[in-house]
């Protein structure tokens, strides 16, 4: 995904698109998501996808005294740019989410190699990581959607809420 | 953790009273961070060790008529239950926390072991996997609090709010 004849301000302008698009995703998946424990992992997502975003334009400043001056059309992983979540089900949304995030790792990890500047590595390192941390959020969910297709509800569990409390 | 005497029902108690150690450690954390983006990680894991308790709560009255009638004094990882934050540094918090979330995805994998109900075992095995997302979570923030350890801040990255924007 980054030639051998790729800049660095043009890996940064990838990566921009990349988080742009990510949080475009996980906007389009909160609103398909009904439960709250699983819309308050999609916005924790969302969050940091936006900060990233922040992160790389501040290194774009600081680095080349300039952001990049237009974005690819195309992001690092096209399965976070989807024109709608119609016809989707919320697991295949999640899947997508987790080819994607594993795409982006992959992607800082290279993109690390290319860049020289010990200050870009580490930010680059840090994104790396964190989108590891991502997928394997998302992957405790996959797992969970899969087991609990039809009713899924993370907080209730099929155990009811109208259970009546015969505890102490 | 878990002897060969342990009771389903005391092994939940367990999980419970870790649950309740894990989010009053998390709501200490969130007071000694300064940081946006560290704030937003730690308010994250603290709703969702918050979300456990209940989840394991339902599970009980579902699956023995009654919640723990009583909670052991310790939870699963001593490391969670801290009197104060007072004389650690952030990354030495994060560390402890760290160390307790391995510790509770592998309670959680014990405890599937021991229980031989299904639904029960598929809830403690989801419990595993969002202990492990955790982990890996706070491993990306240690490893930047280490390289960036007197002015630790993500959003800014040492690159200067002030920053003249000389680009397009």
């Amino acid at each position: 995904m980054i030639s051998a004849e790729s800049k660095p301000l043009d890996i940064l302008a990838l990566a921009i698109r990349s988080e742009i698009d990510a949080a475009r995703f996980y906007q389009k998946l909160l609103i398909r998501v009904k439960t709250d424990l699983l819309k308050q992992k999609i916005r924790f997502l969302l969050l940091e996808e936006r900060k990233h975003r922040i992160i790389l334009l501040r290194l774009s400043r600081q680095r080349f005294g300039q952001e990049p001056s237009n974005l690819p059309d195309q992001g690092i992983e096209p399965g976070f740019k989807i024109d709608s979540t119609r016809g989707m089900e919320v697991v295949e949304l999640f899947q997508l989410a987790l080819k994607a995030e594993r795409g982006a790792e992959a992607f800082y990890r290279e993109a690390k190699e290319r860049v020289e500047d010990s200050l870009a590595r580490q930010i680059l390192d840090y994104l790396r990581r964190v989108e590891r941390s991502h997928a394997a959020l998302i992957l405790s969910e996959i797992e969970l959607l899969k087991r609990f297709p039809e009713h899924y509800d993370v907080a209730a569990f099929h155990l009811g809420e109208d259970m009546v409390h015969i505890g102490p």
